[in-house]
């Protein structure tokens, strides 16, 4: 209901672009052309991303295009770059963890306007599907048919050229790119006032690890916690744990400079699998008197996540995967670990639902509730993105923000 | 509190015990002696257990003898006995399912007298351990060290022998005998009016299928459920399942005359893998719109323990895994399936406190509100003892219940 007499103040940068929303509305399919962006290509599994310009289309039906100020590498970028993805489809253009501004908006979009500031986001949320609607997961089904073969819904074809020649998109986000397209049900529209080069984290590792905490582990005051892998998602585990209050955590690592960083958000002990001969499961259990009450993998490597589950108490004891395994793995135990009272879970994007909860963990990262820039090691621009990408497979980065504007 | 004039009543067959007790708590040290009984003694995996004579010693600190009246045979029991149990001991008395008479009960024992009727657990509850007084778990640790290896706590040694030699205890029951000896925190002291030539089948059986669906998976209202193996342990899921409310039941079995008798119990369809040439899991995805909410393995194959996780609906299905699989046997899948939000656990008795909750479960029984009398299909006396194994081998035997005074 509308107060009579309301006042609309304008607060930061875009926001006065509000008093112009009844033109733009009218306006804006006219006014949306093809664009050039400066993007980074990926031609071919593991060859150096290629900066060239690409020609973006304008946004159809339920489509936003966006212009990306900042933009993180995460494995995941990493992983399909590096060929061992089966559903990798190249060329396309890579990332995923990003934040920017909608340049334009496609027929039938409300939800955002141009100017507003948005996070994209690979996990989509329409509301409306069997999945939306179950009120028990994040896995929005909407758009995946399209983002899943590196295409739009609406036409099942790109919006990027290089040449007249199609580039795929990647996980309906593409955000190593100057501008993108995606789909309205994947954007998340945030406050104006929050720092675009740091809020681009809650696009994929942050909350993941967070949300395994909160959402799919639930885990409680006082509770014994093991993280495998103390990288971006381990740490932001890690932060999610301490504010459970009370709790006991155990960061395992086979990289001992972890540990120093891996103190200041929450863990309290710490275990190098080399400085044993045991296996880790065996070396937590006797840690723990028994087993921790939650463990989190955080690598993507199956022994670890049998470890994870095993290194658990018996009765009741919950292991959540939340690294991605290369294809074709698979995770094994014996069946008497569960039924003897453990529980394997996984999680993906740590449950968070997108469109609805990114513009709340921004917030909480505005009332310092939670971390950000702490995950923040190197900041290069996207022509440095090569560079960037070798930085990730040292133990030194958390987390690359790349600017986009040169 | 005790109310002013309160009358106590006698009522069943031993409940005139009350009066005694005063005297029977002097003197039960003293009465007790080693009692002959009628026992079907495995002396080896795989060969015809032999009914002879066993001593049974008196009960020590903290130990029930008890007369068993009725035993039904469990999987378990069969399982052990051939030999596939790294943890089976021989020579052993066999049994677990079954329902008697507190005969004495030694030093310290409070809370059952003779005459008590009772059901031996094999799964303890102690009510002081750190699983007990979790909150989160039916897996009590207190005689675990005794029962795991045939053995009574308080000495370390068997209470039975024959001709002087030592004859182990099977899971702290050993019901396949006319008396036995039990730790005190394994008996529930049930309702003296209960049939007790029915509700013996509340001592494994039926309370592991119907907890599997109100304890470990918790299926609410409207649920889609899948049940691998339609034995005793499947059907008493099913019924579980039903009492649910507005449920739709999926049961599959290879043998298609169990579907008749799965009916009664709540289940909707059938299916039989051996119509299809799909994976099973396949089969019931595309029967299912996605797939389950619940699934349960009621079998023990680690295949079908697979299927049973990989048929669960993307984004919140969950498997619960009850049969027991041979020794060494391994689970696997890929850790994608996790990841997208399915849920993997387990079961042991259903995660029903037992001596807490067995007792609640006779006076189900005894208000018609849950089926026991459906699953006895046979019935034969101790001494038939290696007949009624054969039966359980056949496709029409659920439970066959042993009658131990000839
Ligand atoms: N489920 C999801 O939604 C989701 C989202 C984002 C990332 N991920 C996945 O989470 C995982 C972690 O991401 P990240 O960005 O933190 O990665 P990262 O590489 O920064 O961190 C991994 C850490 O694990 C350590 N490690 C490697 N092998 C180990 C072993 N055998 N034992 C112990 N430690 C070991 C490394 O030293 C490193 O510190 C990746 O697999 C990524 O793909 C999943
Ligand atoms: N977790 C526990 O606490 C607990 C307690 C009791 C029993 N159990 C276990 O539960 C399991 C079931 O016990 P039960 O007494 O009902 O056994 P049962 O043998 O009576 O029933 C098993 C059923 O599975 C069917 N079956 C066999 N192979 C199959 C396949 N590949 N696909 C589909 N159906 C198949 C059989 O035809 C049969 O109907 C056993 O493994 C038993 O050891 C576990
Ligand atoms: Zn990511
Ligand atoms: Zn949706
Ligand atoms: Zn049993
Ligand atoms: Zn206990």
């Amino acid at each position: 209901m509308a107060t009579q007499g309301q006042v609309i103040t304008c607060k930061g940068m875009y926001a006065c672009l509000f008093h112009l929303k009844p033109y733009l509305l009218l306006s804006v399919n006219l006014i949306s052309t093809p664009i050039s962006s400066i993007a980074a290509v990926a031609y071919e599994p593991n060859k150096p991303l290629v900066i060239e310009d690409v020609q973006v289309a304008p946004p159809q039906a339920g489509e936003v295009r966006i212009k990306i100020l900042f933009t993180a590498l995460c494995h995941t970028d990493a992983y399909t770059w590096s060929g061992k993805d089966p559903e990798g489809l190249f060329p396309c253009i890579l990332g995923h963890e990003a934040a920017g501004v909608v340049e334009s908006v496609g027929e039938g979009v409300t939800e955002v306007q141009p100017g507003d500031h948005v996070i994209p986001c690979y996990q989509a949320e329409c509301r409306e599907c069997k999945f939306c609607k179950s009120g028990k997961t994040n896995l929005c089904g909407k758009v995946r048919s399209a983002t899943g073969v590196g295409v739009m819904m609406n036409d099942r074809k790109s919006r990027f050229s290089v040449n007249g020649k199609p580039i795929y998109h990647f996980m309906g986000t593409s955000t190593f790119s100057q501008y993108t397209v995606v789909h309205d049900v994947s954007v998340a529209k945030i406050d104006p006032k929050a720092p675009l080069e740091k809020v681009c984290l809650l696009g994929c590792g942050v909350p993941t690890g967070l949300g395994a905490v909160w959402n799919t582990a639930k885990v409680e005051p006082g509770s014994n916690v093991a993280i495998f892998g103390l990288g971006t998602v381990g740490l932001a585990v890690a932060e999610g744990a301490k504010t459970a209050g009370d709790t006991r955590i155990t960061g395992i690592d086979i990289d001992s400079k972890k540990y120093e960083t891996a103190k200041k958000f929450g863990v309290n002990e710490f275990v190098n699998p080399k400085d044993h001969q045991k296996p880790i499961q065996e070396v937590i259990v006797d840690l723990t008197d028994g087993g921790v009450d939650y463990s989190f993998e955080c690598i993507g490597n199956v022994s670890v996540m049998r470890a994870a589950l095993e290194c658990c108490h018996k009765g009741w004891g919950t292991s959540v995967i939340v690294g991605v395994a290369a294809s074709g793995q698979e995770i094994s135990t014996r069946p008497f670990q569960l039924v003897t009272g453990r529980v394997w879970k996984g999680t993906a994007f740590g449950g968070f639902k997108s469109r609805t909860q990114v513009p709340w963990l921004v917030e909480k990262y505005m009332n310092k509730e939670i971390k950000v820039d702490e995950y923040i090691t190197h900041s290069m621009t996207l022509g440095e993105i090569n560079k960037a990408f070798d930085l990730l497979h040292e133990g030194t980065c958390l987390r690359c923000v790349l600017s986009t504007s040169d």
